[in-house]
């Protein structure tokens, strides 16, 4: 099996400084801003983002601990499959979020609906297209229903596990 | 900056094994099938995948070469950022893309809608979830318009540059 390395393209900051304190997904997270700022090598690929109202943030869950294969995932108390869930425990700890794009400036993105840890490392920015993006769904497995009472949903220990071997 | 060190999870397989033929996004590979093979360690991660019918694949672009801040993407002939593209010369060069779950056995998912070359290295998958990834878009920058008049879209030389540095 092969490895793969990458880089640190850039930083996003948002108010979450605890994951006790940090919303789940964007879903959670509405209305929460924060920045994006890109290390200035690569800066230059930022060119005509700006008119994209959603990106997509790749990053690296880098407070996650050691990979677990099966989990209980925040909206359930039932084990599932890490790749049937969002959480952070992942054999490779790459996060996806969607957020809004309110303004570029230089190597600093204004965005909306943040919902990762202040400091987190950027790998990678795609623009959010809907006819790539937005597919009609059938099945949520396991979330089914899952989000008919949700208010307000925050973090809890999803983090948490031995020490990440390297 | 900080390195990050990633291991494949297990090898996609598709019908396109040459470059040319491949087809852009999943958008453009309606009804093309594939298979997921997951790696013997990481199959257990796959409890309760079977449920859902949209899964994201996060791969790494294993042909592309080295990456480029610029380019001319394959929907317009201006120049843009990589970022507000999504090409495959990124400085990550990681893939995303949302297909179809067709079926899930012991460590083979069946999936619809894939548009990779044959033996890209899977690195990550994530359940589709449309509370979290459907999302409302106002613009799509510079691909405003783009979309009206392609049935059919093959790639073309969005892989080729320099010899990617290590």
């Amino acid at each position: 099996m092969n490895g793969f390395s990458f880089k640190e393209i850039g930083i996003i900051h948002s108010p979450f400084t605890r994951l006790e304190d940090m919303p789940i997904q964007p879903f959670f997270a509405e209305g929460t801003e924060g920045t994006v700022e890109i290390h200035q090598p690569y800066a230059k690929g930022l060119k005509d983002l700006s008119g994209f109202s959603l990106i997509y943030l790749i990053y690296y869950f880098h407070l996650a601990q050691s990979a677990k294969l099966q989990i209980k995932p925040f909206l359930d108390d039932k084990i599932h499959g890490i790749f049937a869930t969002r959480g952070p425990l992942r054999p490779n700890p790459i996060g996806l979020s969607i957020v809004e794009l309110l303004d570029v400036s230089e190597n600093i993105l204004q965005i909306r609906n943040v919902d990762v840890v202040d400091g987190t490392p950027l790998l990678d920015i795609k623009p959010y297209i809907p006819q790539f993006d937005q597919v009609e769904v059938n099945h949520v497995g396991w979330l089914e229903g899952k989000f008919e009472h949700i208010n307000h949903a925050l973090s809890d220990d999803r983090f948490a596990g031995d020490k990440r071997k390297e």
